[in-house]
């Protein structure tokens, strides 16, 4: 079932925007089997009727997102009616519950928020939860040989919107044998290095499909095909990368920190200069990660070292703040403070200016102290932009918890 | 001119990784005054040359991204010369860099990556300083009548090759007047409070084209046209929503919030439980807030509340972490333990889990304390997932920190 994906607003093709409906559509799809085969951003206006028009004509699925809300520049409702033939007829039940929504929250309706409760004749309407314009799902007719989606730009609507209603009705329609996709997830390689590890070995798999996908910190290894040789294939990945596989799927390597913390009921504090909180924010974006984190000292300052930390200002003045040794002392630091079972320390220059004589921009010391055991230190030069630089010195942090909490550092 | 952009990559269409080119490269364009009118993304294999062919038959400028990689799924090189009937020829001085680049790195060259140094006959190579693919330049000819860019897909090589070496060419084509485009940038109102605020106005000014776009926490009003109409339009919106806008452009939130306490020269330390280390990661985004920025403590245990911040016991036995008291003690407890102008804190429930009675998920409290002036204290309800969450608690606590900084709170 040939499934494309039809993206509108100007703010996504002017770059204030960046689009995430693609790879988040894309992964609910994929778990039915499903594969976006194309997927266009054209701006609000008369190129969405085009872009429209093409797909219908091409796909068994049709999915527009945007466009559907109270300002002017909405007109994806407008345009797919008038490209199918179907006038727009008022609904007074979406009216009804876009009255209701004002009033639970208080709020005065501006009036232009009803032109939302138009809706082309025959369609259904998907309703919204989380906002005020309805999703419409057309089945398909005279003009348009295509199941088509209208559904809401922003996220909070269209991720339940989706889900809740979309879903069941695409498994409905595509009840055919689902084929396996399986990502493996590998840090402290590069992606040469990996196809150089695997590659010869998974060229050889007839009816294996298969991809690389690198990026900073981490290259992606996906294996698409019929169950028993994606199993073949992941077999021979992990013989041949073992310890180096962090993760599947969508799985982070905070997912796979906080997973080996909770499993062996140890607890983590961390210790950040230059990541500035990043390494915090990441473990706790992970739903589940209070058992586990205690807390973060973002000592940015050279004061905050020595008052949250306790780092002597000798040691600062001798060695500098961003050195093996202030690294060590700001995990052993949080180590003690924090009380945890392990604390993980970041101190380098993230840029772009701040280099010094003999430790240039990209300069990372990574140390993780540990309860009962001697502490280790990395350090790293790193060549990036300041918040690529902050990705990546969290990975490698994580990493080198991962590799001590598996028995492997 | 129109230009149009090809994504290649299957990783794009399952969900691995969101496309961040189209908004990166269609901001760089529009500081040239051009436009992506359409961006398409496809699979890895033969749909890169069907849209490369509609492409080419309907743009002036087509950029492609990625597939030049060492790997056996980089095909648009191999697809553009075919297309295009160029036949691929070894370029030595392209091998030469690929083979310095291991040098230098000394690391083990695979073979296959030097069929990066196959370049269609008659291209132009752009030099990879970050990479081993160089990028392609194709211009105009017979079976072409765009200039066709093949540029590669990782984001640190593409982005300085893409300034570098693609920019001076694209300025030297489209000589035409820039039409000025302005993004005010508003926090604190939803998407039809700004549009009933400003939208009549705004309809009303004949040549301007108007756009709004909510995220999350923010909406923005997009302003494109003539210069004259552009400045007039602005000044419709400074003076119906005033201090509302906190940024033109792609000012964020921590932008303004850093240049604030830069110009005023103030310090700024911050307590974070439910924000978990984001709004420490947000300032410390911004270059230059070490200037500013001294100590985060993401207190996100109860006893790392009583130990970094000198919360008492009986204050989150009494009224739970959760709280206004607790807000406000956290606040005032990093203000005195850092010594710094102004203190943020946040405190509540990200969810999923982790409700109580009385405070259900999306539960939030902020305080600001400053040096000498009473703390402030804002509490919320949103309805979010976790992630989401996150950025709109950050938000709302930035925004109050800046209205005060403005002498507006």
């Amino acid at each position: 079932m040939r499934v494309e994906l039809i993206n509108t607003g100007s703010e996504l093709l002017i770059g204030t925007v960046v689009n995430t409906h693609a790879a988040w559509l894309a992964r609910e799809l994929l778990a039915l089997g499903l594969r976006i085969s194309r997927q266009v951003t054209v701006p609000d206006g008369s190129a969405i009727r085009e872009a429209l028009a093409e797909a219908i004509a091409r796909a068994e699925v049709v999915l527009v997102t945007g466009g559907l809300g109270p300002t002017s520049d909405d007109v994806t409702r407008n345009l797919a009616a008038e490209l199918l033939g179907r006038p727009l007829v008022h609904d007074p039940e979406v009216e009804a519950a876009i009255r209701e929504r004002f009033a639970r929250r208080k709020l005065s309706m501006p009036a232009s928020v009803l032109r939302q409760a138009q809706v082309p004749a025959g369609a259904r309407v998907l309703p919204n939860g989380n906002g005020t314009a309805p999703g419409l799902h057309l089945a398909p007719g005279p003009r348009c040989p295509a199941h088509l989606f209208l559904l809401p730009g922003p996220p909070r609507e269209l991720h339940p919107m989706f889900r809740e209603q979309v879903i069941p009705t695409l498994r409905a329609l595509s009840p055919q044998a689902i084929p396996e996709c399986r990502i493996l997830r590998i840090a402290g390689m590069g992606e040469s290095q990996v196809e150089e590890a695997v590659g010869e070995a998974l060229v050889a798999i007839e009816g294996l499909e298969l991809g690389y996908c690198a990026r900073p910190g981490e290259v992606d290894v996906r294996l698409v095909g019929p169950a028993p040789i994606v199993a073949r294939a992941e077999a021979e990945v992990r013989t041949r990368l073992g310890i180096r596989i962090f993760g599947e799927g969508a799985e982070t390597m905070e997912d796979a920190v906080v997973t080996l913390l909770t499993r062996t009921g140890k607890t983590l504090a961390v210790a950040e200069s230059c990541t500035g909180g990043f390494l915090s924010h990441r473990i706790t974006n992970v739903a589940g990660a209070s058992a586990v984190f205690l807390v973060g000292y973002v000592t940015y300052a050279n004061p905050a070292k020595q008052s949250a930390l306790g780092i002597p200002p000798e040691l600062l003045a001798t060695h500098g703040a961003v050195s093996e040794a202030v690294a060590r002392a700001m995990a052993e630091g949080a180590l003690a403070r924090a009380g945890s079972d392990y604390a993980l320390a970041t101190t380098g220059i993230a840029g772009p200016g701040g280099g010094l004589p003999g430790k240039p921009v990209g300069t990372l010391h990574l140390a993780l102290a540990s309860a009962g055991l001697p502490t280790l230190h990395r350090s790293l030069l790193l060549s990036a932009d300041r918040e690529t630089f902050k990705f990546m010195a969290t990975q490698s942090a994580l990493d080198l918890l991962r590799m001590r909490l598996s028995g492997n550092a």
